[in-house]
């Protein structure tokens, strides 16, 4: 893969939500690398439903910016709570790699619980978590804990490094959190 | 006026709309020049209303970003359609000065004869309009018409140069713009 300066990556990340809400809104943000903005997308996903593979799916492979991005970039690997995304089916239905960034390090005996505990038919979701490779990257803030399926781990973490401005998470999540988040509540707050 | 790097500006524009559609969402782009975005404003207008001024002042007074906004930025001085915004009350009421861009030159004889097809009550929104004094700008891009409250011309034409990256509209608004849309339609289409 040929990580030229310049190239594309679409930063996702889903709106704040209550549990009696039926959907949740998740922004996509295409920016070309560090942080110029190019394009927003927006679909919705059932909250603590398992459409939201589908839904990314559908959306890149919709979307006219599909030729241009690289890498589709993830806070965590669910969106709308317990809505887990099938990360490699993502990458083999539309060509895109896709890369999950956490702050903290996947603790799988408590999402285990959670899951158990939130939704019916847990087990085919935790797989998808459990199946998941995770390796730490340092960067000059904090760790942070990645997942990728397309490219190999060095690549990730290029891609994350060259879509860093401050801090730890690539502008295109943090920039899609804001959106979620303002948009939702009427100002954003909080970070992703 | 003290215009140092690194100041804020919120760069707000209107989502699109069909006449159908009571109401319109306003996204407002809180950004450090140039180009960091530091929050995202949201609140809504009704299409061809008069509330657009008064739901900018609320806006504002209730936001925890106002104290760092030192201009409002738009995309002309209406939005939702006729819902102009009365931008020297606007900064009566907030303190945060306002300056209005248009890429074309303001064509008063047309406004006045959409507005008077348009919306009843039209001669207030064409008095608004009238006695906005509109300066030009060169750009290294192509001529834009500018117009400012709170502050002198030569401040405004400081912090358009300031807040642009590429072509000649400030950050702020191409991002709001481009939220607006995608957030409205999945995908976001145009430009400010």
């Amino acid at each position: 893969m040929n990580l030229k300066n310049h190239i594309r990556v679409l930063g996702i990340d889903d709106s704040p939500f209550t549990f009696d809400e039926k959907e949740v809104s998740v922004v996509g943000v295409v920016t070309r690398l560090p942080s110029y903005i190019e394009g927003i997308l927006h679909f919705k996903v059932t909250v603590d439903g398992n459409d939201a593979t589908l839904k990314l799916i559908e959306t890149l492979n919709a979307s006219r910016f599909k030729p241009q991005i690289r890498a589709v970039l993830m806070d965590g690997i669910a969106l709308g709570g317990f809505n887990v995304v099938d990360i490699q089916k993502v990458f083999e239905s539309t060509g895109v790699p896709v890369v999950t960034i956490t702050r903290d390090e996947p603790d799988l005996s408590s999402m285990k619980k959670a899951l158990r505990e939130h939704v019916t038919e847990w087990e085919s979701r935790y797989e998808l978590i459990e199946k998941t490779r995770v390796h730490k990257v340092s960067t000059s803030h904090k760790d942070i804990h990645v997942a990728c399926v397309g490219l190999n781990d060095r690549e990730a973490n290029t891609i994350i490094s060259k879509s860093t401005v401050r801090g730890c998470i690539p502008e295109a999540i943090r920039v899609a959190h804001l959106v979620a988040s303002g948009m939702k509540t009427g100002e954003s707050r909080g970070k992703a």
